[in-house]
């Protein structure tokens, strides 16, 4: 008989929320049996997504009237600050429930960078020491002991997997690297906002954040792991009329390889993932090939500038940017097949 | 042990053929062992579409190619005309075969209609009247035993599924229908058309084929079965800005009946139905919401106009619309759970 | 010397507001003085709209601190109810002001009317009385003389300049018309609203306020008046995955007519009509060959239902559907030529 | 009196000869007298693009059947290769005729280098000689004398007015600039390709021609003038699922100077230039604020990483990019004011 996960999730209404609960609708070990969203509290999911509207799922509730002894595992897709104090007291009260954080609360783990960007101290520091980056390809075996594990944001995602082998066999400069990221525009959430109306950013491109968002430090992090050293990144994503997808192009300088040195190693790296795609020499990654589905598609290219290349990779930034990857994770964590409920193939046209 | 099933898909660089892959890649019991593509005989199926490259398919071959010992089911999406010297051969040469034709070259049963139509006498009468319209929720016993199986066109999947039960039931005046419909572009197929460009065809609305569609003769006949009479039905498609996803709307005058008798109709008709959502009072189709997917969702709403009420179908084109549908005729053929492989939910957003 | 008209524009954050800002701009005669946005006061425009930010505008102002000496002309594009009190105030305090509502509140000559459809009294009755219907072409000559002139809505403008003149000659029956329309989302406006964000409304299309939507009433209004009886119209719009744009399909019935006869007809009414477009048989309206421009096409189809046509309407909702016309209808009133600053070409792609 | 300047597009059937048209209908000096189009030859213009239908437009003909007695100006958007012998001739018979190219023929000066990149011997290297660069902000004085003008690319537009000046001042490093570059779909022209269909580009995005595309060395000699020696950028370009519109992020490594600096050089640079619009310190560039219109949007930003800065432009790739610049060009070279009829407000939303 298969093993029954009873999941919960915190934050349901919000497009994250609804892309894990989607996935665990098809994934033969979940039970959904807790789904909160506060501002929405006893209304049904269907009247929130209707496209999730004909599933037996249980009514939305306020996050404080949830039975944790109905879960096993909770997915959080909670804005940062009330993530901690959640999740602060889930672990004190149920240390048995593992935790997959899809907000960026746990994933610093110098309290002081999360203070400087995010504005606030953490609130539950002894649990952040305690979190594992859910990074699946580079954190896998940490991953297998974890009770709370960080998942990462949607551009760390594609921008790790992307460089992390090629930075830990020193065959980039890891002092000058520069993402140029793009992002479809669910990457900002159902929260109302101008700039994402459909009449707003339809037909039209623009950066933001530009050398403040709160994706650098985390990918700094990560690259500072794997190159031995601290590093800054240049890191600027832009808004475009898509709702699904992410690429991110990286400009690197060599260090003594090739580009066809870099792919190599990634090749290498990637053989047995199942979710990773290194194409071959010349192929474009491209975000309508991977939208829907968990895989990650990265791309190598020398660059006509000697000794520089550019390294692409594009996922979908809600599934294997955020709530496919968790998913993965709680697979890694339950000792099921990683790729359990998450064969989707990509959606194209 | 499941039962395997062998499947060849004719014209499978085509988004039908293509969609039919993905759904076929996450069926449990199908094994693709033939694909042709004319044009592209001899390639990877990835070459054609990256976002299928990564699975283990056989390469692109000729039609004429192909092995048809390797096969027990056929999936044909090829141009009209030429599918019905095709199936001819296949049907001479391997009765045993089962066809599933996703083109329109089996829909229309009186073969005058086919020849005004298309502009040419049928190929293989004799064949035609073999064929079972493959409307899986209206002729499901039919299917059980065919040997031919011509799967409707998306406007007429969409139409029909909302109209039958009511016309059947003599609630609506069959001689009154108008049916507006409105499909995303993929509807009209990968071939290079300037008209279907992005640059044409986004940020724009525009009608076409009015009055003249290929599909109204198909919603004729099958309106005309359930009300036991010749009709003509008043039947406008546009083309909308979206790469899948199609609804009709559709103006009808009652006949002693009222809009929620309509709904009640519909409910109770399609209550066992895995994928027919009747939605309750007040409540919109969307395409969004059923993107990916292989459901119908259907709302009926009372006109302003005394005597007249509106029922309005959402389908996702390339699925329900045509390749799921086909998958869905091939589990009824072949005595599987209907749902089988067709469980994904909705991609939203 | 060219005269110089005082503009001012209420409500000018909205997309209204900002086309009428932008068409004022390439206007010869305009002089914008007075721009109001209550919730935006006291910040220039650019901030609100960047892509206006460059000329030389007044600062946004609240509405109560407009200086009503420094206008000629009002254009109100102010939520309903709002707009009866301060149009109100401005004609008692300053009757030589020429008002030009683009609000739906001066729409409806009958109170009852507006009560049924707005929720509550009409407030200002009697100025209600004085307003003209600003359908240029249908209303030219009574606009001449206005000082209240009620812009029509978006889709009651594509409608009535189709059917006007059909049903004023009386070839088609007035009591048996369906008007399916579909509008860019922009027509939602710049509110925030979920179902108007870009990952809600993209790729998607979808019904809404069906057989309750505001605009049937006012098109049955002026169809009435052409009729010489009262009219319920079946009225139904659909939310497009586009920004500007406005299509409305037509169903109607013929009265002893052709549709060549309609065609006719309108080539005829509209002769000398700068911004009408009657298309030749067989051509398709479609929005993206009117974007940003103030004209209107239409194509004129005969049904296959015998005794059946179709007309279709094209226009651009926020130039002819809204702001252009209230230019237009200002060119008139203000004896300039009507085509005055609106001669921009339809931008496409 | 106001001058007369008949004017030819060669070339009329693609996105940049119709927004010629477009653009010279809304011209007070422009007449157009030759339209070209040799796949559409005979045919009327609103044939080819309905939006440009209802005006009095000469029929297309073929080139070789133009009257060059006609014509005082040409427009060419002839592919390459085929432009040279084109404007070769006309060189030659009519040597009075001001050529305005907006092919790529003649904006290389280095023959070799257009060798190399197009595949081919330049075909009329005198001519090539003759050429100006028509980035009219920086070659002004030269335009005004020039008989033969090569529009530069739309990347490099944007491009080069971000750069050159700040190259100019020895700001920034030349050796070390980095241009990730994004573009509507447009930009790739009318012609059938599958990677522009609308279900292939739309809900998507992918880099192209990575480390190979054509304007990577029309950069080079530009920024190589201004920084007095030979450089190799960078440039890597992507489809973004919009019609209209180009932005080019560029990657800085300062010299000596701050980011501010930077911004300080730009404004003081543009301050006289009417279509430049360096924007303040923390405002984000944007297309769909620059849309439909002939403005360039610059923005400057201070990197995270040390020594660093990102300088980010937007244009409207058929407007700026192509042939708004153009026409700015003609303004310039018939003594006009440089903005007549190119004030058109961006359209937006």
């Amino acid at each position: 008989m298969t093993e029954r996960i009873r999941v919960g999730v915190l934050g349901a209404s919000g497009y994250t929320g609804a892309d894990l609960v989607r996935l665990a609708l098809a994934h033969p070990n979940m039970d959904i049996t807790v789904l909160t969203a506060n501002a929405h509290a006893g209304k049904p999911m269907g009247a929130v997504f209707p496209h999730l509207g004909h599933h037996d799922l249980p009514d939305l509730i306020k996050v404080e009237d949830a039975d944790w002894d109905a879960v096993d595992a909770v997915f959080c897709g909670l804005p940062h600050g009330t993530t901690q104090e959640i999740i602060g007291e889930i672990a004190t009260a149920r240390p048995e429930i593992r935790v997959f954080d899809m907000s960026a609360d746990f994933r610093l783990r110098d309290p002081a960078a999360y203070a400087e960007w995010y504005g606030h101290e953490h609130r539950v520091p002894a649990l952040q020491r305690e979190a594992v980056y859910g990074l699946t390809e580079h954190y896998r075996e940490a991953l297998k002991a974890a009770r709370l594990i960080a998942c990462p944001g949607c551009y760390p995602t594609a921008t790790l997997l992307a460089l992390l082998p090629i930075v830990g066999e020193g065959q980039v400069d890891p002092g000058d690297i520069i993402v140029d990221a793009k992002s479809g525009v669910s990457g900002a959430g159902r929260g109302l906002k101008e700039n994402t109306l459909f009449s707003e950013a339809g037909e039209g491109l623009s950066p933001y954040s530009v050398a403040r968002h709160r994706h650098a430090p985390e990918i700094e992090q990560e690259i500072g792991v794997a190159a031995g050293r601290d590093v800054i990144v240049n890191f600027t994503p832009h808004l475009v009329p898509m709702s699904r997808g992410e690429l991110v192009t990286c400009y690197l300088r060599l260090a003594g390889a090739t580009a066809d040195d870099l792919r190599e190693t990634l090749i290498e790296r990637y053989a047995d993932e199942p979710f990773m795609r290194v194409l071959p020499k010349g192929a474009m990654p491209a975000t309508q090939h991977v939208r829907g589905s968990n895989f990650c598609t990265i791309g190598v290219f020398a660059d006509r500038v000697p000794g520089r290349a550019i390294v692409i990779a594009a996922i979908d930034n809600l599934v294997k940017g955020s709530s496919g990857q968790a998913i993965q994770n709680m697979n890694v964590r339950f000792g099921l097949a990683e790729t359990t409920g998450l064969e989707q193939m990509p959606l194209f046209p």
